[in-house]
């Protein structure tokens, strides 16, 4: 054996997630266990409901933390509203777009893009032009792109799919909890997010949300939804009144859950939000008298990803594997055809502070 | 809110999982995260497949936690070996038999039961004549049935499904940890567990393992793998030699089942193994003496597991919430038909000592 968990080096998390957990969360993930039908724990589960909600601004009852990260939360907005053969439309321009395609095509959708470069957010009119020529029940768009950090303006599509008479679903993983996501004002029917981004929880729940009209669809349905694990139907028997035992939930994210939100609250979601605004100008500033130039024009940027392209005097591989090893900050490297030109430094959560930026941009002087 | 998760009430976990964590393992999840992509958390995951190998028996390279419950696992290995339209023959005597039938039907399997009653084993005569009768693919079993306290014999039906050239699938999630669980000596090629049961870390991981033969049926699929949260063509890129980032890893689950399986070699899994049937032993004249009588005839029974008839002078829900409020000790109820007459007493990995026996038995003559 290599080594002991606490023989970790400690690590600044500044790239695409995750990021750094609060004192206080991580001593919630080692609080002793209480059984998944204790009452005791159903109570913490109603307050992780209720605090959900408050945070994506939406009155569903059926506001929850699905039991797996991020991708099993986008698969499983996915397959509980597609059934095979089914229409989705899906908006492309980085990665996370991307995935929901091959997640759709897996559930037996049709599949149609709507695409932009990466970088760009894409363009109200193009999904006006495909909703007329396909008229798909369900229309998917990532609201910030942890490929690119582009945020997605969401309000107008939303009123285009409303409109169309089509479902609205929303990748919410970087996100929540570091800009407004108001699921009711923007008419979206599904939403997923992830703890591991500006939540600051450790990995491993992905919060979601279905509105009543994304649960009609669920229970209008023909066939089964293809995920035993995901099947909303099941879960909104343990997760609602019933307390029917599904799967044994797991316990100790949901308590680090708990607690994160609780942070997010006492802070408040508009100050959290000011801080990821202000604590990302602060990072803009210093990159750029270093020389980095953001992918992303400055209206669509996500403060909580930050797309740099590396300037000359900085080598990728070699500069990212020093900061992490010299210094402990781990910084993202670029995707795609942007690996090797650009890094993604990521301020979420519990890592977006001033003296963060100021300790990354010191480490990088030294090493340019 | 109701109260901060350090509120809760400290209980005695002797259901039918989680188990009680051991403090070492409360105090690695309670470690400072790393990043997905750090070569100390690569270097962690190293660890904790050569430590999920030794506990399976099995040179499977192929071994490592699906990313959620044991649930998860069990849809893991289903959909990554299931085509539709393949024969599936499932051996259903419990609950989770059944959950199997479930969840290969959502794969498009064909599936065929091959039953015995809730608390009996499964006769290989009975998987032989089915054998014969449908050739499957596949033949599903549970190793150790949580809803009955079964525990089956998997040796000979083993060889029976490699004759007839079948794959081999097990459920493991009850057993691992507590009884020999020998994936190549039993010809097992795809096996799932679950970590909050004799493993006892917190619940939110499954460890999984699948054989060459396993993997080379998985390359031959026609199909992708329906789910792609599960799907193990793009898991063995990161959790193989490759690295690739598929999705972000539950990092502080993978620490605390990482110090978990520290626990379980150092302890010896013989040891372990012989711990459990011991204080199983020890239950039993304990509960017997009580007036308690045991549904599994004593070859077949799980040490991990004990489902008693609840004998008069005991009202099952009165009793069982009294236990939790005044003498905060959970254990679990029965399941289906034996709801109200059965209660399924769990003595898994940490919760697995005297002294707890002890504890319960002396709560249970107060309550009588």
């Amino acid at each position: 054996m290599s080594q002991a968990v606490n023989e970790l080096p400690q690590r600044l998390l500044m790239g695409p997630g995750p990021s750094d957990a609060d004192p206080r969360v991580l001593a919630a993930m080692a609080t002793p266990l209480v059984g998944h039908l204790d009452p005791a724990f159903l109570a913490l589960m109603d307050d992780v409901q209720s605090m959900l909600r408050d945070l994506f601004r939406t009155g569903n009852a059926m506001t929850f933390p699905v039991s797996a990260t991020g991708s099993a939360g986008m698969e499983s907005t996915v397959a509980n509203l597609v059934e095979p053969g089914d229409g989705v439309l899906v908006c492309v321009n980085g990665v996370f777009g991307g995935r929901m395609c091959d997640v759709a095509e897996r559930c037996g959708a049709t599949v149609t893009k709507v695409e932009a470069p990466w970088g760009k957010p894409i363009d109200p009119a193009d999904v006006r032009k495909a909703l007329d020529l396909v008229a798909p029940k369900i229309v998917a768009i990532v609201h910030a792109e942890t490929s690119t950090g582009v945020l997605q303006p969401l309000e107008e599509i939303g009123s285009l799919v409303r409109d169309a008479g089509a479902l609205y679903l929303v990748d919410a993983v970087t996100s929540l909890g570091g800009v407004d996501v108001r699921v009711d004002d923007w008419g979206i029917d599904a939403v997923y997010s992830g703890t591991q981004k500006c939540l600051s929880a450790p990995p491993g729940l992905s919060p979601v949300s279905f509105s009543t009209r994304a649960l009609e669809a669920l229970d209008a349905r023909e066939g089964k939804v293809q995920s035993w694990y995901l099947d909303i139907t099941m879960l909104r028997k343990y997760w609602g009144s019933d307390r029917v035992y599904h799967h044994t939930a797991p316990i100790s994210s949901i308590y680090a859950l708990h607690e994160a939100l609780r942070l997010v609250m006492e802070e408040g979601p508009e100050q959290r939000f000011e801080r990821h605004r202000v604590t990302h100008e602060y990072l803009r500033d210093q990159l750029e008298s270093l020389g980095f130039e953001f992918l992303v024009a400055p209206e669509y940027r996500t403060p909580m990803l930050n797309t740099v392209r590396i300037p000359d005097g900085f080598e990728d591989a070699d500069v990212r594997r020093r900061l992490l090893v010299e210094h402990n900050i781990e910084i993202g490297a670029g995707l795609g055809d942007f690996a090797g030109k650009f890094w993604r430094i990521g301020l979420m959560g519990g890592s977006c502070r001033i003296e963060n930026v100021d300790r990354l941009v010191s480490a990088l002087r030294n090493l340019s």
